[in-house]
């Protein structure tokens, strides 16, 4: 994967600690490379839906999230990235003490970078794939 | 849409109340009729990303919960769903004081039920449409 | 919805006959208005999957041009589209003596434009919605 | 992955010849497994849309069924599989002599089995991916 910013690192990891959102819900990175990012999640109580799983919504946010941080370690510095949409598959009722989401670009076009995003979740010590997304982002001149 | 279980309202209603996960972020139901629920959200600076927009997964969190009451309002009172997944475009970045989605049961199957979700940002009071989703869910039987 | 191109009618119109996968399945245009295309097929033997059902894939072409076709009635005429991705819901097995394809743009952005697809089946006079799509579409510089 | 029917391959290969517009676009089975298929597709004239790539639709299909074929593979005797519901990300626009498609079971579930589908093109027999899918089909009972 090419890098078209030397940087690419330091603004990765900074798309988890400057979103509100996923510094609110405990989301961080555990390891960038170019067009690769994990992240990891601990699982609170307020996490969980109605009958105890893991929200759907928790899970998406992981996966959307994770894939734009990949996609924005292969832009360049002077553009940002902004989600146009994703699906997401929910395998399996998830639980567990920790989600985890590995996001691999598939292609980083000009114009779209398409990102598939893998979310496992953690029980008892042991990784199941409890969701899988692909997610597209629209690449965008910027920061100012 | 026919009603299955005549206590649907107070079904729906309850998948707002019971889920940690909603009651964190502070969504809540508006209206709810066979097949169809509104709910809204009270942007804090909690729900946004790195640009300052509503992440996109407060949008899908709101567009897939407000579909899975409306899906539980069309289902039997000794049945439950569970999302399979969704896809969900959005449109525009979203920004404003307020988010509220609309979700429409589409086709409710035995064994499948499809549920369109809306969602609008009203910024200034002026409303717009930021994403749409589809989302699929699994009817299950339950509750215990 | 905005005309950037007097001829929109006329190009729309010639996404349908220039294609040869469209023509060879039998897909013409009905009505065409500008963000708005509503499509045709004549249901032959060789639509068919191996139930008699109509091919999901026969399904997916007509929603997928069909939105094509809404995306290229708001483009200017110095621009073209592609499909970078969609997603459908089939909602129920389809059968009939016709399918018909109703797209609306919802978003026509500088970079991408977002059209909904609803496909119909009409059997014995009676139309049924039988599926739905969300396309995304990239404006592009073309053609050439 | 488990193997509930012994007669799996004559199974999934029946899914490619018994289907009248598989059979009518070209497209044919190379390898089955137990929750794996490959397909392949020779390129002809009448598969291209109007800018002479192939067609989204072509793609669609070609994913769509060689993942129910895959689903297929992994059923019992007395059940039959129908597709719910798909999204695609075409990632390059694709030209080439061929297609071919690989689909994986990542989940089969008693009710819903979530297939993923890359889709390649050969050109000068330089094979590239330019399209993946997610595809969920419902298990249903049958064969009558």
């Amino acid at each position: 994967m090419e890098i078209r910013n030397p940087d690419y690192r330091q603004r990765a990891t900074a798309i988890f600690s400057d979103a509100p959102f996923i510094n609110d819900l405990g989301i961080e990175p555990l390891s960038i490379s170019p067009g690769f990012v994990e992240s990891r999640l601990t699982i609170l109580p307020r996490h969980l839906q109605q009958d105890r799983f893991i929200h759907a919504g928790v899970q998406a946010t992981l996966a959307d999230h994770t894939a734009g941080a990949a996609a924005f370690s292969v832009i360049g510095a002077d553009q940002l990235v902004l989600t146009s949409g994703f699906s997401i598959n929910l395998m399996s009722a998830a639980s567990g003490e920790e989600l985890r989401a590995r996001a691999q670009v598939l292609k980083a076009g000009q114009r779209l970078i398409c990102v598939e995003s893998s979310v496992y979740a953690i029980s008892g010590g042991v990784e199941k794939l409890v969701a899988k997304a692909m997610v597209t982002l629209a690449v965008l001149p910027g920061p100012d």
